[in-house]
């Protein structure tokens, strides 16, 4: 069965979608530690990320730093935070967090209840920025 | 003020060294969330991991995939987790934690404590894996 992620790479789950190119796709958290916790994964369904071929981990990480600066500049922060832990859905993916102490990147925290008005004007936000 | 970590790249303090190669270094921290939590740096000394240039970025990505697998083999653990946060040290530097439940790479746990030999012990298992 296809992960959760790859579903939403086929347009089959929407998604507030950040960025997208051939291999890899950026887009909110919907369960967010913070306005702005982003997911970066790559397309190809694979579960852990360092069993990617190293070229593809590589860009996969090129991509995510494109994505980190917009969401840093669209989002009031201290720094943007990267997390893999990946025990929850087994499809490669990398956390990116604003963060403003190190405790907002603790996965036991509680997640934020956003509406789909407030994660489309981050989304927004962090795509025009 | 040269960084705690440039000070380990230029020898003046100590670390128990996994890997090195002309950019980037990865040693054991020794405030370990778990055994074999592995930190990861570039060489050069800069605050923000994302405002590396885009290929040393990445270079340096590729390098942890690396010393990742190494880590993974060595220590028993679910998988290696990543995490950057550099909020207490301004030099960019990348954590592999080996982890077997999301609670693992929580940085308000507490650190554990080992002895020189355990240290030594953890270095020559990831060295030799």
């Amino acid at each position: 069965m296809s992960s959760i992620f790859t579903k939403i790479v086929n347009g089959e789950i929407p998604c507030y979608k950040i960025a997208e190119d051939e291999n890899y796709l950026a887009f909110l958290d919907v369960m967010p530690l913070a306005k702005g916790h982003t997911l970066v994964i790559p397309k190809k369904e694979v579960d852990l990320i360092f069993d990617l071929e190293s070229e593809d981990f590589k860009n996969l990480w090129g991509f995510a730093q494109q994505v980190a600066k917009k969401v840093g500049t669209a989002m009031p922060c201290v720094r943007v935070g990267v997390a893999v832990i990946g025990l929850e859905v087994p499809h490669a993916h990398i956390h990116l967090v604003p963060m403003n102490t190190m405790q907002d990147l603790n996965f036991g925290n509680e997640r934020l209840k956003l509406s789909s008005e407030e994660y489309q004007e981050i989304q927004n936000k962090i795509i025009n920025s």
